[in-house]
């Protein structure tokens, strides 16, 4: 028995060095009634404040209050049933939580998470269910001649069974990627958890990547490893909706799917709703199903992609090549909200049918697991 | 165009907010001559250190000054070519590099990261090369009663050729899940890198999670997602030896690969090597190459499994069954390094071959690196 307290020792002992001996704290610490306490050791901070989009809600960050042992800590109310990004700010320098091991990148910005279960975000935590694959691999796009990086989510049972699946195309935001709606859209845990519960059919979900410059995600690619980004110069070009018919291509070469319209879906968030718009439209015979989450829905007229033109009569062809579902949602906080009142009554004239979702809430990817949580289901009956 | 500019001004805004104002920098910078800078404002701090283990070697943090903006800086000396992990410490509090958004875990805490290219680096870095694919899939556990995440890594071509593959399996160490050997080990890219320059055979790579408590890495099961810790309280229970021929019967029925004891191989670091050592010595006929990188050697007497018993009569039998490589990689600044000498001494006494590789360093995922760069091109040959 001494050789293995030997081991343990050592082991301690490095796990030590690499904390710096400062005191194990647990933070965040989701408390049996729903309330959240955070905590930090600063013994020498002046201020130490919590900044949560979705706690703050205009209120500001929350102030944490120090102890005789240096430690600062706060407890919020009871919180809504969701996942969370937060990072502290300890005079005014951002600083991720040092007790928090999972952390999540936002485009530019990395935040520590945490869930609190018991609603909403049981639709996204990992539950003992039946758990499908995913995959990253890289495709072929000769019209941007490159390859390039895809995640495709498979269902449990894919991989044994016979059958041709269903497949969901999924699209990020501006300042997103292919990992996007996997790590901030938990699009795994939502899909394992419709389909076991046979709210969903079990599909396949592709999320490509949006930015026709971009062949992977930061750091996925051999691009430098420069901060990410909201906006890319080829945000308009309309180069990643041209290529896109490419994605669907490698994976109906590649995955055993069905291949028929009422058997594809498109959808994206932000940028990514604009993408679905305009790929949906100028191929009119390839999606029975479209999806538009908190979207934008124009481009500048001085966009230069031939995908854009004539926009009005492509949405005609549209209707009238027919589709099983067009889907809009959007929160009435959102700076894309007039937009898409616009957009709708372009539709509503020319009797383009849609269904319709208004939310509260904004711009935030706790609206968009929603809608996907709610569009998954309404897919390929 | 004024809609354009008004959705981009939009979105600036946004991605302002979420920085705080806080001014922009470039942190980690890596200069041309390998130098790097290292930047972070904290207006009010009084003391700012970087801590990196493979800038410190017993030099302990490097210190940042401060100039009249508030922004803190270092340059450091010319720098090797390798990945890094690093944080700092402002005033005494372990903080991420704000800037930087790419992040690693390592068990229990987060690092940023960084590469300085120009030599063994650029085995690790993602290059303009073929791509295989990265799969996480769920497999049945019959011996451990659940299903568990595993990750697979196929080389490019997989997918369309006919040809079945041989397989390396690399279990990782104490406090590592099925996830360190792709994040830490950059396992994808070193073999995308050697098969594209033809130095390794194109090959599967079947990361398994080595602690028989867990399903998957912590946020990937329905585990509570407490921060990551060193020691399993199962680590020496034997079950994750005695599961790990179900790992090899899943792949051998999911993927298309050769399924004879030359077309095996298996490696692992420390708790990982030890796995190694163990499963090939109670299987004598599964493969035909093993390593042990930075291993692990030896086990309580009183260990309860049974894969542990009369050891070295399954040493003898493993010895008689034959085997093309049996490799041993170590540092002599390894705690682990006596623990080595003294089973090689074993070895050498019953007449066991092996290949064995002294190196400089100690228990460091650059080691772990480095000798999976080695070993890889010596498979399947």
């Amino acid at each position: 028995m001494a050789r293995i307290l030997n081991v343990i020792i050592f082991f301690l002992s490095v796990a030590s060095v690499a904390q710096n001996r400062i005191p194990e704290l647990v933070s965040p610490e989701v408390n049996a009634d729903r309330t959240v306490t955070f905590r930090i050791y600063a013994p020498s901070a002046s201020e130490v404040l919590l900044e949560c989009d979705l706690l703050q809600k205009g209120s500001g960050p929350m102030r944490l209050t120090k102890n005789e042992s240096g430690v600062w800590s706060v407890t919020t109310v009871a919180l809504p049933s969701e996942m969370y990004l937060y990072n502290f700010q300890v005079d005014k320098v951002r600083t991720l939580d040092p007790n928090n091991a999972f952390v999540i990148r936002d485009v530019g910005n990395v935040f520590g998470m945490f869930f609190v279960p018991g609603g909403k975000a049981d639709d996204y935590l990992v539950r003992d269910v039946p758990h499908g694959s995913v995959i990253h691999v890289w495709y072929d796009s000769p019209s941007l001649k490159t390859n390039r990086r895809l995640t495709v989510y498979t269902p449990a049972g894919y991989e044994t069974s016979k059958e041709n699946y269903p497949v969901l195309y999924l699209q990020h935001g501006a300042g997103g990627d292919e990992d996007a709606w996997l790590q901030l859209g938990r699009t795994a845990q939502i899909l394992d958890n419709l389909i076991a519960s046979k709210k969903a059919k079990p599909m396949l979900v592709v999320m490509a990547n949006g930015n026709a410059g971009q062949t992977a995600a930061p750091g996925e690619s051999s691009a430098p490893m420069k901060k990410p980004v909201f906006i890319q110069p080829d945000m308009f070009s309309g180069n990643t909706e041209k290529a896109y018919p490419e994605v669907v291509a490698f994976i109906e070469s590649r995955f055993r799917v069905k291949k028929d319209k009422a058997s594809r879906a498109l959808a994206g968030l932000s940028m990514g709703g604009m993408h679905s718009l305009v790929i949906s439209a100028n191929n009119p015979e390839l999606f029975g199903y479209v999806a538009v989450f908190s979207s934008a829905m124009l481009w500048p007229k001085e966009a230069p992609g031939e995908v854009y033109k004539d926009f009005d009569r492509k949405l005609e062809a549209q209707k009238k090549a027919g589709y099983k579902l067009y889907w809009i949602g959007i929160g009435t906080d959102d700076f894309l909200f007039e937009q898409s009142n616009t957009f709708r009554k372009k539709l509503d004239a020319m009797q383009f049918k849609y269904v319709y979702k208004e939310t509260a809430g904004g711009h935030t990817w706790s609206n968009w697991r929603d809608y996907l949580t709610e569009f998954v289901p309404l897919l390929f009956r």
